[in-house]
């Protein structure tokens, strides 16, 4: 399905990958991205604000949008084929994540500190989109993501391969640095709301939380996903 | 300057902290909060959700509002003189963070690993607004902000009095983990776009960053600041 991305640093990695169809540029804008429009033989229209608004909505567009075939999903099979040999697979799986916002900081993060792949399921989620896109800085280029019926047993098949479910949950759990993340491991994060469904914890092998001193009880989920990511990087390799 | 607020946390951490002048509740939502309101005697008003939508916008109210005489500012003094005797101080200085989402998702970190205060300049910065408390699910209330017209300045005085300025920041810097954070400690943090000021950073005494292997050259900004915090928290916390 085609569609208007925005954003100067997500155009400019579309025009890089071949992903963008046409460019639309506000005038007296980016003229660094003309230059790549040029380089990469791209169609390229430059107009008016307010075609830009008709064509993506009154959003911090930074004058620059163009047209994609929309992001692609890759398959468990393909993630798991990806993961350079001797490196230990690290996955991401998010159950009911629903803001875009937070998908977006996650898949930066995630090409951070490289981790192989995030695993979403179908229903109740929020699926790769422009707002993805734009907060991801270009990430979600770069980052594998697979969108599954069933995350339960995606996860249980997972685990038949050796892998193991850490949980990032408050109940029955431990200090999230008491873990040597050193083994295939899939981080299962829950959503805004409500965490991780009562279902897919109860197959999770193992619990970590985050310590809090204060008064709230919860951490925004980009935020805590990459407190544990990095500790999941340094525990891989530490100084 | 009185405001409405909304968001069911929110509300709640301002009735239970007599922020609340009156409440405004849509039709057939939320009885705890009609019983938190009789029992701390604040005034509450049920009605349509037409007219939640003209008081607070189009937004996720989730049916809950209230009108508050808007958000207190600490000076540096009274955050200085609220750290508990024997604690190392831990402050983190904001220069120029423009998104609300961030700056909420930082207090609300800033709660959970016991920040002493947030400074944020005056100019060129987003301030606490009804955007940042919702973000921030309470931790408003909780973590003291002072608001200061020239950043540097602020530093240099800090500098005086002992405190450590470590800057987030890529050039002439280490690995975030070789630090020891056991120190009086101001961390600065850049903003969204553009990153620490060039004078703000030639004030700091050393730079640290986060390593990352992929293709994206930054962390959103709520997200690194909270991976450093978690760093100060270990370090001073260790297991």
């Amino acid at each position: 399905m085609k569609q208007w991305i925005y954003g100067r640093n997500t155009v400019r990695e579309l025009i890089k990958n071949h992903k963008a169809s046409q460019v639309f540029i506000v005038r007296n804008t980016n003229d660094d991205l003309i230059k790549l429009c040029k380089d990469n033989h791209v169609k390229m229209r430059i107009g008016e604000k307010k075609e830009m608004i008709s064509l993506v909505g009154n959003v911090a567009h930074q004058g620059v949008a163009c047209e994609t075939e929309g992001y692609d999903y890759a398959t468990i099979e393909e993630i798991l084929s990806s993961v350079p040999k001797g490196k230990q697979p690290c996955l991401l799986m998010l159950d009911g994540l629903e803001d875009p916002h937070n998908l977006g900081a996650i898949l930066r993060t995630c090409d951070a500190v490289g981790v192989d792949g995030v695993i979403i399921g179908k229903k109740r989620s929020v699926s790769l989109n422009a707002t993805v896109a734009k907060v991801s800085t270009g990430a979600i280029d770069h980052v594998k993501v697979a969108q599954v019926t069933n995350l339960t047993r995606t996860l249980d098949a997972l685990k038949k391969q050796g892998f193991w479910a850490v949980a990032c949950e408050n109940e029955n759990s431990q200090d999230y640095r008491q873990v040597d993340y050193n083994m295939p491991l899939v981080l299962v994060i829950g959503s805004e709301g409500f965490g991780i469904s009562r279902l897919l914890k109860s197959h999770c092998d193992l619990n970590v939380v985050l310590p809090m001193v204060g008064h709230v009880t919860s951490l925004n989920a980009s935020v805590a996903t990459a407190v544990l990511l990095y500790q999941v990087y340094n525990s891989r390799h530490p100084l």
